[in-house]
């Protein structure tokens, strides 16, 4: 069996979540150098928050502590795999690394739609617009352009 | 030009964003009801936090205002095409109609990479990985899995 004390603190935070019942039974940490900058537990019924994942938390915390949107460097330990959201957020973040324990057909298999949401987006790059789990419309795209090219022209923007 | 006063209270906050520029030119509103019950801006700069997209700060403060991590009959107005961290967290939070402004390959077109996570993820279900965007790696799941199995045989959870 693979060992790793990050991995172990990730399970730790699941384990410790599953008794607290603050969400889902997940946890994570983010790591820099070899050092704890983040720590995170699934939240999404203590906090009344869906976006409050174990990865997302820690994703925060640890851009909190570093007081940057930038986690350049920094590696993720998930108890679990990250669902689609929480991968965007990793890459939005700029974490290049990550290693996870159960699989999300394990999540699945206790309850969590993480496969389904995958399945959903997988289907919308060919185009099959399930409406029934979501109707996406588009609307008065020509006013929602105009800051967009004010932006363009912006000299002074930060981009992330 | 199809107009909505919803939708150009999304615009129009991504338009201040512009100028406050908290983060990237995004709006969006969360309605229940005919009603608007959370606003958000994307505050990724200002708040050093990757996640901090307007649909998810609109999500999380409507969650607040109305004590639930379930926003089931709520409508989303986003200035802007969900990148897949937003789409997701609007598929975990039960909204099911999304209307949008601009599109992904607007987005892609002022700098963000909405569509470059798109892809990833997309090319993530058939197999292929691309480990210079984000290296995925298994670790010691036998432990993992462990939290799994008694959440599993737990009466009292609560499903999300």
């Amino acid at each position: 069996m693979k060992k790793n004390k990050f991995m172990d603190i990730a399970i730790d935070l699941s384990d410790d979540n599953f008794d607290k019942k603050y969400g889902g039974p997940f946890g994570a940490c983010v790591v820099k150098n070899g050092k704890i900058i983040g720590k995170g537990i699934n939240r999404v019924i203590k906090d009344h928050d869906p976006t409050a994942h174990a990865e997302m938390v820690a994703i925060r915390n640890a851009c909190k502590e570093m007081k940057t949107h930038d986690l350049s460097g920094c590696e993720l330990y998930t108890s679990c795999y990250p669902c689609p959201m929480c991968l965007s957020a990793i890459i939005w973040a700029n974490i290049k690394t990550v290693y996870y324990g159960n699989t999300k057909e394990d999540a699945n298999d206790i309850g969590f739609r993480d496969d389904f949401i995958y399945e959903y987006i997988d289907k919308l790059a060919v185009g099959d617009k399930n409406d029934s789990v979501l109707k996406l419309s588009s609307m008065n795209r020509e006013a929602a352009i105009k800051v967009f090219e004010q932006y363009k022209n912006d000299k002074d923007k930060i981009i992330y």
